[in-house]
């Protein structure tokens, strides 16, 4: 089911019943598998591949409840070359997934937020609105990335990991931001990161820490509150 | 594929590829995108809007090694008016998703449960059987809520927290029962509860706490295992 | 979509859009429900369900900068009789799921697995390549297994357990590889693994236990880290 206003390169590869709405642009050599759901004005270039159930170019939903409303003037979705995408992924309009970037399976990723070139976002990980990921960083399986959260270039998440950007917990006090991850840093599998905290260039957070306070380059930290590790001589 | 004895009301939008079964009852103004499917008998009110790939008034399965074999006696999913659901939903008969609610993408809630009026179940969280959330709950991205658990009305409960219903673990001890969560308690990111907890109303868990007692009412915990924050004079 | 190179057996119950490709096997009395879809080659024996949107017998995606390329050699998929698929599943080539098993809904597993007889894999549950997990094991909701990882018979994990395979984070050094649970262990909810540990046959980690070495079999451990859990007399 392709809309007539949409438009095709060469040599693309359609599965089964595909959906493709009006005003989506679709580079060359571009494999969409069965069962994929392509939004309006969606733009997805060379060499892309998008795995089976993916709905790419979903719009932000609001109820009555919610603090802080979706923006509604987002810009299109962007697919640049060379992207693998996995099934049953959710793509936000108001995103760009940089070119050779992998998005795994079960993957959510919400509107305004930029995935740059070569990273990695593993299975079932979730990203939230308004994030900056750098280039060639891996972000494992199952983790949670909160809204406002800066990560560097080369940075590693292990799989599972939490953090938020909410000190009052929707109080409705306090600018929402998340954790800034610099250059380089890795974070052990199912590590929490409190609001705003840095984890400076090259640390290291043990898996299962609690970080509440900033961390310090090159620094290594574990437990619950996270402290710096004491090497034993 | 709509089947000749659903009934539909005035100005329902149906998408591509979506399959609605026998004896389904849709209301007006009712906007189902592309490829879902909504089961036999389900109960869709006014405004409601679905987004693509969910699955409504699904029924449960199960094995051999099950402890814990299903009902099978259901009542239909109801949906009340102008709940919004994300994509990739999966939605069980005998639950009843309150006026206003909101389902994000990725969820998946169990049958015998019940979401309050207005309630927000962010992505990619999950929710078991025989439950009751309140009404302006808030549960975020990627929580876990186990199997009979009461969450009342106003509460937070931040991303990424578990909880178990089960204290000795499969070992056929016990009665199955999650914590109590009192209204407006607020519960951070990546916290655990153990099983029958008591989170004391306005009650404040921090992020990656590990709850094994009750938490009296207007108290902070923290910490593994989370005991009440001293505050530095 | 059936391709006519497909082998059905006989009463196979298939619902709308499904996408069942060439060189499918398919038993007796198997039942596939509305838009799922069957890859190449996989086989499915007498008296497997599978429930909607569901994706079997996927293949492997990479990018530049994934440091362990995946297999493409791989062998087909195999669903033994009896198995129970739940909604939004994704299951990879390569990996056998043994007779009377339980993949709940929106479960993904990796290649080169093998899930034993009757075990439950709970939903959102994440699986990843080159694990064993043995029979009657159940692995609860959103719980996620690392690759390399071995899992007896009888152990029970709970909720939203994570662990990892990789020491040094992606640095290129060490070989991975993941936990050792032997039979009949119990690991609570929320608990964290560290790499190669082992759990001892009958051993208990209590709920957001951080398990950073391995722990003695009939021994109970909590905390972060986890240490062997004094009673009080």
């Amino acid at each position: 089911m392709i809309d007539e206003r949409a438009q095709l390169g060469e040599n693309v590869q359609i599965g089964q019943f595909v959906v493709i709405e009006a005003d989506v642009y679709i580079g060359n050599d571009v494999e969409i598998d069965h069962h994929c759901v392509i939004k309006e004005g969606t733009i997805i270039e060379d060499g892309v591949k998008i795995k089976s159930f993916s709905l790419l170019g979903n719009s932000p939903v609001k109820n009555k409840k919610m603090a802080r409303k979706p923006r509604e003037d987002l810009q299109p979705l962007v697919i640049e070359r060379d992207v693998v995408i996995g099934s049953h992924v959710t793509l936000y309009k108001g995103t760009t997934i940089c070119e050779g970037a992998l998005i795994a399976d079960h993957v959510s990723v919400r509107e305004q937020t930029k995935i740059g070139k070569q990273s990695i976002i593993g299975r079932h990980a979730m990203v939230e609105p308004d994030t900056f990921i750098g280039e060639r960083v891996t972000i494992q399986t199952g983790t949670y990335v909160t809204g406002g959260t800066t990560i560097e270039d080369n940075a590693f998440l292990g799989p599972c990991c939490a953090m938020s950007n909410d000190k009052y917990m929707a109080s409705g006090r306090g600018h929402h931001k998340g954790p800034v991850i610099r250059e380089g840093a890795k974070i052990g599998h199912h590590a929490s990161l409190l609001p705003r905290v840095e984890i400076g260039k090259g640390a290291v957070v043990g898996a299962g820490a609690v970080v509440t306070k900033d961390v310090l380059p090159d620094t290594t930290v574990v437990g619950n509150p996270a402290k710096p590790l004491i090497t034993k001589k």
